[in-house]
Protein backbone atom coordinates (compact mmCIF):
# COMPACT_ATOMS: atom_id res chain seq x y z
CA UNK A 1 0.00 0.00 0.00
CA UNK A 2 1.55 3.21 -1.06
CA UNK A 3 0.87 6.06 1.55
CA UNK A 4 0.53 8.60 -0.90
CA UNK A 5 -2.63 10.90 -0.20
CA UNK A 6 -5.00 12.38 -2.86
CA UNK A 7 -5.86 15.90 -2.71
CA UNK A 8 -9.74 16.83 -3.07
CA UNK A 9 -12.09 19.82 -3.24
CA UNK A 10 -15.57 19.44 -1.76
CA UNK A 11 -18.35 21.97 -3.60
CA UNK A 12 -21.74 22.91 -4.86
CA UNK A 13 -23.51 24.30 -7.20
CA UNK A 14 -27.26 25.39 -6.11
CA UNK A 15 -27.26 22.47 -3.84
CA UNK A 16 -25.18 19.54 -6.54
CA UNK A 17 -22.31 18.73 -4.86
CA UNK A 18 -18.81 17.38 -6.22
CA UNK A 19 -15.79 16.20 -4.98
CA UNK A 20 -13.01 17.67 -7.04
CA UNK A 21 -9.66 15.56 -7.66
CA UNK A 22 -6.92 17.62 -9.18
CA UNK A 23 -4.66 15.29 -11.12
CA UNK A 24 -2.03 17.73 -13.46
CA UNK A 25 -0.54 14.62 -14.05
CA UNK A 26 -3.14 12.66 -15.68
CA UNK A 27 -2.04 9.75 -13.37
CA UNK A 28 -5.37 8.85 -11.53
CA UNK A 29 -7.61 5.82 -12.26
CA UNK A 30 -10.96 6.31 -11.83
CA UNK A 31 -12.94 3.06 -11.71
CA UNK A 32 -16.45 3.09 -10.93
CA UNK A 33 -16.14 1.60 -7.49
CA UNK A 34 -13.41 4.10 -6.74
CA UNK A 35 -15.94 6.76 -7.75
CA UNK A 36 -19.13 4.93 -5.79
CA UNK A 37 -16.84 4.77 -1.96
CA UNK A 38 -15.38 8.26 -2.63
CA UNK A 39 -19.35 9.66 -3.69
CA UNK A 40 -21.04 7.46 -0.52
CA UNK A 41 -22.17 9.84 1.59
CA UNK A 42 -21.46 7.59 4.80
CA UNK A 43 -19.08 5.87 3.96
CA UNK A 44 -16.87 8.16 1.60
CA UNK A 45 -16.49 11.77 1.40
CA UNK A 46 -20.20 12.02 -0.53
CA UNK A 47 -21.76 13.91 -3.76
CA UNK A 48 -23.71 13.70 -6.50
CA UNK A 49 -20.76 13.33 -8.66
CA UNK A 50 -16.48 12.99 -9.23
CA UNK A 51 -14.81 15.67 -11.54
CA UNK A 52 -11.17 14.41 -12.13
CA UNK A 53 -9.52 17.49 -13.44
CA UNK A 54 -6.73 16.76 -15.65
CA UNK A 55 -4.89 18.80 -18.49
CA UNK A 56 -5.72 18.63 -22.15
CA UNK A 57 -3.36 20.70 -23.84
CA UNK A 58 -3.65 24.54 -22.94
CA UNK A 59 -6.73 23.35 -21.16
CA UNK A 60 -8.73 21.32 -18.75
CA UNK A 61 -10.94 18.44 -18.89
CA UNK A 62 -13.67 17.67 -16.96
CA UNK A 63 -13.77 14.15 -16.52
CA UNK A 64 -17.22 13.71 -14.70
CA UNK A 65 -18.56 10.91 -13.26
CA UNK A 66 -22.08 10.16 -11.52
CA UNK A 67 -22.20 9.34 -7.98
CA UNK A 68 -23.45 5.57 -8.91
CA UNK A 69 -19.48 5.51 -11.03
CA UNK A 70 -21.53 5.70 -14.60
CA UNK A 71 -20.06 8.04 -16.94
CA UNK A 72 -21.49 11.61 -17.36
CA UNK A 73 -21.48 13.39 -20.77
CA UNK A 74 -21.97 16.68 -19.06
CA UNK A 75 -22.92 18.43 -15.90
CA UNK A 76 -23.84 22.52 -15.87
CA UNK A 77 -23.62 22.40 -11.87
CA UNK A 78 -20.55 20.51 -11.92
CA UNK A 79 -18.97 22.48 -15.18
CA UNK A 80 -19.74 25.64 -12.79
CA UNK A 81 -18.02 23.91 -9.80
CA UNK A 82 -14.98 22.91 -12.01
CA UNK A 83 -14.96 26.37 -13.64
CA UNK A 84 -14.50 27.68 -9.88
CA UNK A 85 -12.17 25.53 -8.85
CA UNK A 86 -9.47 26.34 -11.95
CA UNK A 87 -10.00 29.56 -10.83
CA UNK A 88 -9.30 29.13 -7.16
CA UNK A 89 -6.09 26.90 -7.02
CA UNK A 90 -4.90 29.50 -10.35
CA UNK A 91 -4.74 27.40 -12.51
CA UNK A 92 -6.64 29.56 -15.08
CA UNK A 93 -5.70 33.30 -15.12
CA UNK A 94 -8.28 34.58 -16.82
CA UNK A 95 -12.15 34.74 -15.56
CA UNK A 96 -13.11 33.51 -19.42
CA UNK A 97 -11.93 30.54 -20.47
CA UNK A 98 -12.91 27.08 -22.44
CA UNK A 99 -13.38 23.81 -20.75
CA UNK A 100 -13.30 20.60 -22.13
CA UNK A 101 -16.20 18.00 -21.38
CA UNK A 102 -17.01 14.56 -23.22
CA UNK A 103 -19.91 16.82 -24.20
CA UNK A 104 -17.39 19.32 -26.00
CA UNK A 105 -15.44 22.34 -25.14
CA UNK A 106 -17.69 24.81 -23.22
CA UNK A 107 -17.02 28.66 -22.93
CA UNK A 108 -17.40 29.30 -19.15
CA UNK A 109 -16.96 32.62 -17.17
CA UNK A 110 -16.14 32.95 -13.48
CA UNK A 111 -17.12 36.04 -11.44
CA UNK A 112 -19.82 36.66 -8.57
CA UNK A 113 -21.26 34.38 -10.28
CA UNK A 114 -20.26 31.20 -12.44
CA UNK A 115 -21.02 30.91 -16.06
CA UNK A 116 -21.36 27.76 -18.53
CA UNK A 117 -22.37 28.07 -22.22
CA UNK A 118 -24.92 25.00 -22.27
CA UNK A 119 -25.66 24.92 -25.89
CA UNK A 120 -28.61 24.71 -28.26
CA UNK A 121 -31.38 22.79 -27.28
CA UNK A 122 -33.55 20.48 -29.08
CA UNK A 123 -37.22 20.44 -29.08
CA UNK A 124 -39.11 17.62 -30.43
CA UNK A 125 -42.85 17.70 -31.57
CA UNK A 126 -43.68 14.82 -29.70
CA UNK A 127 -47.12 14.32 -27.95
CA UNK A 128 -45.28 13.77 -24.18
CA UNK A 129 -47.82 12.99 -20.72
CA UNK A 130 -46.55 13.19 -17.72
CA UNK A 131 -48.73 11.64 -14.74
CA UNK A 132 -48.15 11.96 -11.12
CA UNK A 133 -50.96 10.51 -8.24
CA UNK A 134 -53.30 10.16 -11.15
CA UNK A 135 -53.06 14.31 -12.51
CA UNK A 136 -52.33 14.29 -15.78
CA UNK A 137 -50.38 17.06 -17.85
CA UNK A 138 -49.30 17.52 -21.38
CA UNK A 139 -45.69 18.00 -21.19
CA UNK A 140 -42.69 19.04 -23.83
CA UNK A 141 -39.82 16.87 -25.12
CA UNK A 142 -36.05 19.44 -25.09
CA UNK A 143 -33.04 17.21 -25.32
CA UNK A 144 -30.04 19.43 -23.30
CA UNK A 145 -28.86 17.05 -25.41
CA UNK A 146 -30.09 14.79 -22.34
CA UNK A 147 -33.52 14.17 -22.55
CA UNK A 148 -35.98 16.26 -20.52
CA UNK A 149 -39.91 16.36 -20.10
CA UNK A 150 -40.79 19.85 -19.40
CA UNK A 151 -44.44 20.31 -17.73
CA UNK A 152 -46.32 23.57 -16.79
CA UNK A 153 -48.26 23.27 -13.47
CA UNK A 154 -50.00 25.01 -11.38
CA UNK A 155 -49.14 24.50 -8.34
CA UNK A 156 -45.66 22.74 -7.60
CA UNK A 157 -46.80 21.04 -4.10
CA UNK A 158 -46.64 17.60 -6.27
CA UNK A 159 -45.35 13.79 -4.70
CA UNK A 160 -42.37 13.58 -6.25
CA UNK A 161 -40.76 10.55 -4.24
CA UNK A 162 -41.69 7.93 -7.00
CA UNK A 163 -40.92 8.92 -10.41
CA UNK A 164 -43.50 10.61 -12.63
CA UNK A 165 -45.13 8.38 -15.45
CA UNK A 166 -44.34 9.70 -18.77
CA UNK A 167 -46.12 8.71 -21.53
CA UNK A 168 -43.78 9.33 -25.05
CA UNK A 169 -42.24 7.45 -28.30
CA UNK A 170 -39.43 9.66 -28.12
CA UNK A 171 -37.59 9.06 -24.20
CA UNK A 172 -37.04 5.27 -25.00
CA UNK A 173 -34.29 5.33 -21.97
CA UNK A 174 -36.33 7.72 -19.95
CA UNK A 175 -36.20 10.85 -19.04
CA UNK A 176 -35.79 13.80 -16.44
CA UNK A 177 -38.84 15.62 -15.60
CA UNK A 178 -39.19 19.53 -14.74
CA UNK A 179 -42.36 20.79 -13.51
CA UNK A 180 -42.56 24.44 -13.77
CA UNK A 181 -44.59 27.23 -12.44
CA UNK A 182 -44.63 30.75 -13.60
CA UNK A 183 -44.08 33.71 -11.74
CA UNK A 184 -43.32 36.23 -14.58
CA UNK A 185 -44.47 34.89 -18.18
CA UNK A 186 -40.98 34.60 -20.27
CA UNK A 187 -38.91 35.79 -16.95
CA UNK A 188 -39.07 34.27 -14.27
CA UNK A 189 -40.21 30.05 -12.70
CA UNK A 190 -40.08 28.41 -10.21
CA UNK A 191 -39.76 24.56 -11.13
CA UNK A 192 -38.51 20.70 -9.72
CA UNK A 193 -37.06 18.26 -10.94
CA UNK A 194 -37.24 14.53 -10.97
CA UNK A 195 -34.20 13.41 -12.77
CA UNK A 196 -34.04 10.03 -14.03
CA UNK A 197 -32.38 7.26 -11.96
CA UNK A 198 -32.08 9.72 -9.24
CA UNK A 199 -35.28 11.08 -7.70
CA UNK A 200 -35.76 14.67 -6.54
CA UNK A 201 -32.75 16.85 -7.05
CA UNK A 202 -31.92 20.13 -5.67
CA UNK A 203 -30.89 21.46 -9.03
CA UNK A 204 -30.29 20.33 -12.02
CA UNK A 205 -28.40 22.22 -15.10
CA UNK A 206 -29.76 20.65 -18.28
CA UNK A 207 -33.28 20.71 -17.12
CA UNK A 208 -33.06 24.07 -16.07
CA UNK A 209 -32.25 24.86 -19.85
CA UNK A 210 -34.59 23.03 -20.69
CA UNK A 211 -37.50 24.76 -18.95
CA UNK A 212 -35.80 28.22 -19.69
CA UNK A 213 -36.46 27.35 -23.57
CA UNK A 214 -39.65 26.75 -23.32
CA UNK A 215 -40.38 29.15 -20.91
CA UNK A 216 -39.15 31.70 -23.41
CA UNK A 217 -41.38 29.81 -26.23
CA UNK A 218 -45.02 29.71 -24.10
CA UNK A 219 -44.39 33.88 -23.55
CA UNK A 220 -43.87 34.17 -27.40
CA UNK A 221 -40.27 35.62 -26.58
CA UNK A 222 -37.50 35.31 -29.24
CA UNK A 223 -33.65 36.20 -29.82
CA UNK A 224 -31.10 36.99 -26.93
CA UNK A 225 -33.42 36.99 -23.44
CA UNK A 226 -33.01 35.66 -19.96
CA UNK A 227 -35.05 33.82 -17.62
CA UNK A 228 -34.71 33.17 -13.95
CA UNK A 229 -35.28 30.29 -12.71
CA UNK A 230 -35.78 29.04 -9.37
CA UNK A 231 -34.84 25.64 -7.85
CA UNK A 232 -35.13 24.18 -4.51
CA UNK A 233 -31.41 24.48 -4.05
CA UNK A 234 -31.31 28.47 -5.18
CA UNK A 235 -31.47 30.52 -8.35
CA UNK A 236 -29.93 30.70 -11.75
CA UNK A 237 -30.47 32.77 -14.52
CA UNK A 238 -30.45 31.27 -18.11
CA UNK A 239 -29.68 33.87 -20.99
CA UNK A 240 -30.20 32.86 -24.20
CA UNK A 241 -27.21 34.28 -27.15
CA UNK A 242 -28.54 35.71 -30.58
CA UNK A 243 -26.81 32.42 -31.76
CA UNK A 244 -29.51 30.66 -29.70
CA UNK A 245 -27.05 28.96 -26.90
CA UNK A 246 -28.30 28.63 -23.75
CA UNK A 247 -26.01 30.46 -20.76
CA UNK A 248 -26.49 29.25 -17.11
CA UNK A 249 -25.76 31.63 -14.36
CA UNK A 250 -25.56 31.26 -11.27
CA UNK A 251 -23.67 30.74 -7.48
CA UNK A 252 -21.24 27.72 -6.85
CA UNK A 253 -19.17 27.24 -3.14
CA UNK A 254 -16.23 25.27 -2.36
CA UNK A 255 -16.92 24.10 0.79
CA UNK A 256 -13.43 22.39 2.12
CA UNK A 257 -10.23 21.04 0.87
CA UNK A 258 -7.87 18.40 2.20
CA UNK A 259 -6.72 14.75 1.50
CA UNK A 260 -8.35 11.31 0.98
CA UNK A 261 -7.36 8.68 3.57
CA UNK A 262 -4.49 6.29 2.18
CA UNK A 263 -7.38 3.54 2.07
CA UNK A 264 -9.45 6.09 -0.61
CA UNK A 265 -6.61 7.57 -2.05
CA UNK A 266 -5.06 3.89 -2.90
CA UNK A 267 -8.16 3.23 -4.99
CA UNK A 268 -6.99 5.75 -7.29
CA UNK A 269 -3.28 4.70 -8.07
CA UNK B 1 -14.14 38.31 8.14
CA UNK B 2 -10.90 36.16 9.11
CA UNK B 3 -9.29 34.24 6.66
CA UNK B 4 -8.48 31.86 9.19
CA UNK B 5 -9.52 28.09 8.06
CA UNK B 6 -10.54 25.47 10.27
CA UNK B 7 -9.00 22.20 10.01
CA UNK B 8 -12.09 19.09 9.69
CA UNK B 9 -11.27 14.95 9.33
CA UNK B 10 -14.26 13.08 8.57
CA UNK B 11 -14.80 9.63 9.95
CA UNK B 12 -17.56 6.77 10.03
CA UNK B 13 -18.00 3.81 12.28
CA UNK B 14 -20.27 0.79 10.45
CA UNK B 15 -21.93 3.97 8.33
CA UNK B 16 -22.83 6.38 11.09
CA UNK B 17 -20.29 9.45 9.93
CA UNK B 18 -19.13 12.29 11.69
CA UNK B 19 -17.17 15.12 10.96
CA UNK B 20 -14.61 16.50 13.84
CA UNK B 21 -13.18 19.80 14.25
CA UNK B 22 -10.04 19.76 16.76
CA UNK B 23 -10.15 22.48 18.94
CA UNK B 24 -6.77 22.18 21.29
CA UNK B 25 -7.33 25.56 22.51
CA UNK B 26 -11.22 25.43 23.32
CA UNK B 27 -12.00 28.59 21.32
CA UNK B 28 -14.38 27.24 18.59
CA UNK B 29 -17.87 28.20 19.11
CA UNK B 30 -20.42 25.75 17.61
CA UNK B 31 -23.84 27.00 17.04
CA UNK B 32 -26.90 24.60 16.10
CA UNK B 33 -26.72 26.84 12.41
CA UNK B 34 -23.31 26.02 12.05
CA UNK B 35 -23.88 22.21 12.69
CA UNK B 36 -26.78 22.32 10.35
CA UNK B 37 -24.81 23.97 7.51
CA UNK B 38 -21.72 21.52 7.97
CA UNK B 39 -23.64 18.25 8.32
CA UNK B 40 -25.94 19.45 5.72
CA UNK B 41 -25.10 16.51 3.03
CA UNK B 42 -24.73 18.71 -0.09
CA UNK B 43 -23.88 22.18 1.00
CA UNK B 44 -21.83 21.61 3.73
CA UNK B 45 -19.24 18.66 4.41
CA UNK B 46 -22.31 16.31 5.15
CA UNK B 47 -22.73 13.82 8.30
CA UNK B 48 -24.65 12.46 10.95
CA UNK B 49 -22.98 14.76 13.47
CA UNK B 50 -20.23 17.10 14.73
CA UNK B 51 -17.99 16.49 17.08
CA UNK B 52 -15.72 19.50 18.67
CA UNK B 53 -12.36 17.80 19.88
CA UNK B 54 -11.56 20.32 22.92
CA UNK B 55 -9.08 18.95 26.04
CA UNK B 56 -10.49 18.91 29.62
CA UNK B 57 -7.22 18.21 31.91
CA UNK B 58 -5.79 15.61 30.77
CA UNK B 59 -8.68 13.92 29.16
CA UNK B 60 -10.69 15.12 25.65
CA UNK B 61 -13.68 15.71 25.82
CA UNK B 62 -16.27 14.76 23.31
CA UNK B 63 -18.78 17.95 22.24
CA UNK B 64 -21.26 15.90 19.89
CA UNK B 65 -23.83 17.72 18.50
CA UNK B 66 -26.57 15.88 16.36
CA UNK B 67 -26.43 16.84 12.48
CA UNK B 68 -30.30 18.63 13.18
CA UNK B 69 -27.99 21.35 15.86
CA UNK B 70 -29.61 19.46 18.74
CA UNK B 71 -27.03 18.59 21.90
CA UNK B 72 -26.31 14.29 22.07
CA UNK B 73 -25.76 13.08 25.37
CA UNK B 74 -23.40 10.28 23.83
CA UNK B 75 -23.24 8.37 20.20
CA UNK B 76 -21.62 5.00 20.48
CA UNK B 77 -20.21 4.89 16.98
CA UNK B 78 -19.21 8.85 17.37
CA UNK B 79 -17.16 7.98 20.75
CA UNK B 80 -15.39 5.28 18.71
CA UNK B 81 -14.48 7.33 15.83
CA UNK B 82 -13.68 9.90 18.35
CA UNK B 83 -11.31 7.72 19.91
CA UNK B 84 -9.61 6.74 16.79
CA UNK B 85 -9.30 10.15 16.00
CA UNK B 86 -7.41 10.60 19.40
CA UNK B 87 -4.90 7.82 18.54
CA UNK B 88 -4.71 9.01 14.78
CA UNK B 89 -3.48 12.33 15.70
CA UNK B 90 -1.22 11.32 18.31
CA UNK B 91 -3.54 13.47 21.10
CA UNK B 92 -3.44 10.35 23.19
CA UNK B 93 -0.41 7.94 23.96
CA UNK B 94 -1.88 4.91 24.95
CA UNK B 95 -4.34 2.26 23.14
CA UNK B 96 -7.10 2.09 26.26
CA UNK B 97 -7.92 5.89 27.66
CA UNK B 98 -11.03 7.25 29.20
CA UNK B 99 -13.11 10.17 27.30
CA UNK B 100 -15.16 12.66 28.66
CA UNK B 101 -19.34 12.86 26.75
CA UNK B 102 -22.27 14.59 28.29
CA UNK B 103 -23.12 10.99 29.40
CA UNK B 104 -20.11 10.80 31.71
CA UNK B 105 -16.50 9.73 31.70
CA UNK B 106 -16.11 6.71 28.87
CA UNK B 107 -13.45 3.79 28.88
CA UNK B 108 -12.13 3.57 25.05
CA UNK B 109 -10.37 1.44 23.61
CA UNK B 110 -8.13 1.50 20.50
CA UNK B 111 -6.69 -1.28 18.03
CA UNK B 112 -7.61 -3.04 14.79
CA UNK B 113 -11.22 -2.35 16.28
CA UNK B 114 -12.22 0.67 18.34
CA UNK B 115 -14.18 -0.33 21.69
CA UNK B 116 -16.30 2.14 23.74
CA UNK B 117 -17.77 1.32 26.78
CA UNK B 118 -21.64 1.91 26.76
CA UNK B 119 -22.36 1.62 30.57
CA UNK B 120 -25.31 -0.65 32.38
CA UNK B 121 -28.66 -0.88 30.17
CA UNK B 122 -31.98 0.04 31.83
CA UNK B 123 -34.94 -2.66 31.63
CA UNK B 124 -38.29 -1.23 31.83
CA UNK B 125 -40.74 -4.36 32.46
CA UNK B 126 -43.89 -2.40 30.64
CA UNK B 127 -45.90 -3.26 27.84
CA UNK B 128 -45.00 -1.83 24.59
CA UNK B 129 -46.29 -3.08 21.68
CA UNK B 130 -44.96 -1.90 18.24
CA UNK B 131 -47.08 -2.10 14.59
CA UNK B 132 -45.33 -1.96 10.98
CA UNK B 133 -47.76 -2.01 8.13
CA UNK B 134 -50.55 -3.44 10.13
CA UNK B 135 -48.66 -6.52 11.45
CA UNK B 136 -48.22 -5.79 15.52
CA UNK B 137 -45.56 -7.34 17.64
CA UNK B 138 -44.64 -7.46 21.17
CA UNK B 139 -41.79 -5.10 22.30
CA UNK B 140 -39.44 -4.71 25.16
CA UNK B 141 -38.26 -0.99 27.08
CA UNK B 142 -34.46 -0.25 27.26
CA UNK B 143 -32.97 2.66 28.56
CA UNK B 144 -29.30 3.02 27.68
CA UNK B 145 -29.96 5.51 28.98
CA UNK B 146 -31.96 7.04 25.81
CA UNK B 147 -35.15 5.13 24.89
CA UNK B 148 -35.23 1.56 22.83
CA UNK B 149 -37.84 -0.52 22.08
CA UNK B 150 -36.62 -3.98 21.05
CA UNK B 151 -38.45 -6.69 18.74
CA UNK B 152 -37.99 -9.35 17.68
CA UNK B 153 -38.94 -10.64 14.05
CA UNK B 154 -38.58 -13.76 12.27
CA UNK B 155 -38.45 -11.32 9.00
CA UNK B 156 -36.12 -8.31 8.68
CA UNK B 157 -37.99 -7.53 5.24
CA UNK B 158 -39.57 -4.85 6.62
CA UNK B 159 -41.34 -1.29 5.24
CA UNK B 160 -39.57 1.57 7.34
CA UNK B 161 -39.65 4.25 5.71
CA UNK B 162 -42.53 5.65 7.59
CA UNK B 163 -41.72 5.16 11.54
CA UNK B 164 -43.48 2.13 13.36
CA UNK B 165 -45.97 3.02 15.92
CA UNK B 166 -45.29 2.03 19.34
CA UNK B 167 -48.03 1.62 21.65
CA UNK B 168 -46.31 2.05 25.78
CA UNK B 169 -46.26 4.21 28.56
CA UNK B 170 -42.26 4.30 29.33
CA UNK B 171 -41.58 6.41 26.10
CA UNK B 172 -43.00 9.97 26.62
CA UNK B 173 -40.80 11.73 24.23
CA UNK B 174 -40.79 9.14 21.71
CA UNK B 175 -37.86 6.13 20.86
CA UNK B 176 -35.78 4.27 18.77
CA UNK B 177 -37.11 0.89 17.75
CA UNK B 178 -35.01 -2.11 16.80
CA UNK B 179 -35.94 -5.05 14.95
CA UNK B 180 -33.76 -8.37 15.56
CA UNK B 181 -33.62 -11.21 13.86
CA UNK B 182 -31.87 -14.34 15.41
CA UNK B 183 -28.99 -16.08 13.84
CA UNK B 184 -27.89 -17.42 16.91
CA UNK B 185 -29.86 -17.55 19.85
CA UNK B 186 -27.61 -15.68 22.46
CA UNK B 187 -24.79 -15.11 20.04
CA UNK B 188 -25.58 -13.59 16.96
CA UNK B 189 -28.34 -11.21 15.74
CA UNK B 190 -29.29 -9.02 12.48
CA UNK B 191 -30.68 -6.04 13.09
CA UNK B 192 -32.64 -2.79 11.64
CA UNK B 193 -33.02 0.15 13.38
CA UNK B 194 -35.64 3.23 13.04
CA UNK B 195 -34.04 6.74 14.60
CA UNK B 196 -36.27 9.00 16.54
CA UNK B 197 -36.78 11.95 14.57
CA UNK B 198 -34.01 10.39 11.99
CA UNK B 199 -35.58 7.32 10.02
CA UNK B 200 -34.04 4.37 9.32
CA UNK B 201 -30.15 4.03 9.59
CA UNK B 202 -27.11 1.65 8.91
CA UNK B 203 -26.32 1.36 12.74
CA UNK B 204 -27.21 3.12 16.32
CA UNK B 205 -24.68 2.27 19.40
CA UNK B 206 -26.98 2.83 21.87
CA UNK B 207 -29.72 0.41 20.09
CA UNK B 208 -27.05 -2.33 19.25
CA UNK B 209 -26.51 -2.60 23.12
CA UNK B 210 -29.87 -2.47 23.55
CA UNK B 211 -30.46 -5.47 21.06
CA UNK B 212 -27.90 -7.27 22.77
CA UNK B 213 -29.05 -7.20 26.24
CA UNK B 214 -32.51 -8.46 25.27
CA UNK B 215 -30.48 -10.84 23.16
CA UNK B 216 -28.53 -12.16 25.99
CA UNK B 217 -32.10 -12.16 28.42
CA UNK B 218 -34.25 -14.23 25.76
CA UNK B 219 -31.00 -16.39 25.81
CA UNK B 220 -30.84 -17.25 29.34
CA UNK B 221 -27.52 -15.66 29.36
CA UNK B 222 -26.20 -13.89 32.41
CA UNK B 223 -22.59 -12.61 33.55
CA UNK B 224 -20.17 -12.02 30.90
CA UNK B 225 -20.77 -12.72 27.14
CA UNK B 226 -20.83 -11.71 24.09
CA UNK B 227 -22.91 -10.70 20.73
CA UNK B 228 -22.65 -10.37 17.82
CA UNK B 229 -24.83 -7.63 16.09
CA UNK B 230 -25.05 -7.27 12.38
CA UNK B 231 -26.56 -4.21 11.18
CA UNK B 232 -26.75 -2.36 7.73
CA UNK B 233 -23.55 -0.59 8.08
CA UNK B 234 -21.55 -3.35 9.52
CA UNK B 235 -21.00 -5.93 12.27
CA UNK B 236 -20.22 -4.77 15.61
CA UNK B 237 -19.50 -6.78 19.02
CA UNK B 238 -21.20 -6.27 22.33
CA UNK B 239 -19.31 -7.95 25.42
CA UNK B 240 -20.80 -7.68 29.01
CA UNK B 241 -18.19 -7.15 31.27
CA UNK B 242 -18.68 -8.74 35.27
CA UNK B 243 -20.12 -5.54 36.09
CA UNK B 244 -22.50 -5.49 33.54
CA UNK B 245 -21.66 -2.79 31.25
CA UNK B 246 -22.10 -3.17 27.72
CA UNK B 247 -19.02 -2.90 25.58
CA UNK B 248 -19.68 -1.99 21.92
CA UNK B 249 -16.82 -3.19 19.54
CA UNK B 250 -16.13 -2.66 15.78
CA UNK B 251 -14.54 -0.81 13.00
CA UNK B 252 -14.17 3.07 12.69
CA UNK B 253 -12.48 4.59 9.73
CA UNK B 254 -11.04 8.31 8.81
CA UNK B 255 -11.91 8.91 6.03
CA UNK B 256 -10.42 12.05 4.94
CA UNK B 257 -9.03 15.69 6.07
CA UNK B 258 -8.91 18.99 5.27
CA UNK B 259 -9.64 22.68 6.24
CA UNK B 260 -13.08 24.32 5.61
CA UNK B 261 -13.55 27.41 3.58
CA UNK B 262 -13.25 30.50 4.57
CA UNK B 263 -17.03 30.69 4.62
CA UNK B 264 -17.53 27.78 6.72
CA UNK B 265 -14.97 28.33 9.43
CA UNK B 266 -16.20 31.97 10.02
CA UNK B 267 -19.48 30.50 11.40
CA UNK B 268 -17.23 29.18 14.26
CA UNK B 269 -14.91 32.01 14.96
Amino acid sequence: MTSRRIAFTKGHGTGNDFVLLSDPRDELVVTPHAVRVVCDRRFGVGGDGLIRVVPDGDEWFMDYHNADGSIGEMCGNGARVFALFLRSEGLVAQADFVIGTRGGRREVSVGEQISVDMGVPRVVGDEVEVTVAGTRWPAQAVFMPNPHAVVFVDDLDLELSDAPLVRSEVFPDGQNVEFVSVVEPGRHVRMRVHERGVGETLSCGTGICAVADRVLASAGVSGEAAVRVDVPGGSLTVTRTAGGSLVLTGPAVLVADGTLSEDLSGMFL
